[in-house]
């Protein structure tokens, strides 16, 4: 591991932008202290086991804490496999390196509370298991899906694997409610499975499934999610092409997972409808 | 576009390696005169156009080639979608970055006239058209299948799609000779496609097909391929267990689409067996 980790930039060579070749984690700070923080550590573990970057010392992750503003704030962590190797083969020792990002953070009450408009992306997800359910550097899929839209009312795109498998939406985790029963989509083949999630499997009893998307319609609530945001209320479902699909009223099933969701976070767990 | 372009490191908020967002390009070079230079822009204005990056002027990519050193020498051109957008969101402008890399090569001569050992790997390649064929920054499945082996006397490693198709080696691509006829994996799923492959697809009847890799045991003549290595004959082929699957004596087959590999890049065509 390079000495401390730092807010530098990063060199040339650096094997994070060659290849991708790294991982990262995005957590809420409140007043400094980390949400979820365990489940930050637990992921970049298992990411730095899967890619073979040593795991750093948690003192190490959690230097840069002392300097997060009062309120909400956000620390970005970025851990690459460092410098060197010869073309795509690592490093006999890797050496990896650090470096965070600390942003002030203002949550979207609004999206709590009247809940958000999604949308269909054409875009499907590559199958790979090997790095399925890890936060990793490799993100194209990612930024041409969230290139699909620009309008305002639409806060997130749901994507679907390569086999037509509903997975997630472009930086949150899908979950709804059929016949009483929470579902959310199984990660087994791509997707990131995000900390709020892993909080909620554990919390509640919660199905991991492989769906098409044509379930969400008959869905009596659906949600997306994620440790920085939170948990909003899908009010208004669109189709790829623009055509609505579906909308929901926001009421006690959504208050009721909000309320778990949010708790951890520090976000409020009461909306007075 | 970022004024110049430069081999300064990158900024920590660069989309490079904050999600692989963007491309690069590895060109030889000979006494500082670029190879296959208009192959290699065309891949990369077609990874600007999928990726909505705009594509630099012809000017400022050639830039680094006035320091190039005398002899052989590899050109890493990296193109990033620069800084910004919210998350995954690109930004409405953006301001592309460039950066560049210059090394001495010298190709290993030994692989031209012995061949090489390969195996294939574990690892299967997420099927992504969109991204296809195109030398974006997302290359973890490559560095994984990479370090799959280590042992000095095995050259490259194969790769197949996530359905078995066979796609190309970490960082070549893959051709051979059957029945009298050439062949190579289609890309329309996954892979790089090379420059030097599309050269040589230029300049011969060779076949794009979909094919298991069992085809391979059954080949006259198998190589790999790239704009920078040239064209290695394939002497040894093993399973991902490692035990061996073929033996191919190089012969005549070998050298002859070596010539038509090799003359371009201005590397040996006659080789005294």
């Amino acid at each position: 591991m390079e000495a401390g980790g730092s807010t530098d930039g990063w060199p040339l060579d650096d094997r994070g932008v060659a290849y991708g070749d790294g991982l990262f984690e995005t957590v809420l700070l409140r007043d400094g202290a980390p949400r979820l923080w365990e489940a930050h550590l637990a992921r970049l573990a298992r990411g730095c086991e899967v890619l073979g970057i040593p795991m750093p010392a948690e003192r190490r992750l959690a230097a840069p804490l002392v300097d997060a503003p009062s309120g909400f704030s956000v620390l970005k962590l970025m851990l690459t496999r460092g410098s060197g190797g010869r073309g795509y083969a690592p490093p006999e020792t890797a050496l990896p390196r650090l470096r965070w990002q600390l942003s002030p953070f203002l949550p979207d009450h609004a999206r709590w509370t009247v809940g958000v408009g999604v949308r269909h992306c054409r875009m499907r997800l590559g199958i790979q298991p090997v790095l399925a359910g890890l936060k990793h550097l490799n993100r194209l899929e990612n930024v041409l899906a969230r290139g699909e839209w620009s309008d305002a009312d639409t806060a997130e795109g749901l994507l679907c694997d390569h086999e037509g498998r509903l997975v997630e939406a472009t930086c949150m985790n899908l979950f709804w409610q059929r016949g009483g029963r929470l579902e959310t989509p199984r990660l087994a083949r791509c997707g990131v499975a995000g900390t709020l999630r892993a909080e909620l499997l554990e919390r509640l009893p919660i199905e991991e499934v492989d769906v098409v998307p044509d379930v969400l319609v008959s869905a009596e609530a659906v949600w997306l999610g994620n440790s920085v945001q939170g948990l909003w209320p899908v009010a208004r479902l669109d189709a790829a092409g623009g055509e609505v699909l579906q909308r929901w009223s926001i009421g006690a099933d959504h208050r009721r997972l909000q309320a778990v969701a949010h708790e951890p976070l520090g976000y409020p767990t009461r909306f007075d409808d």
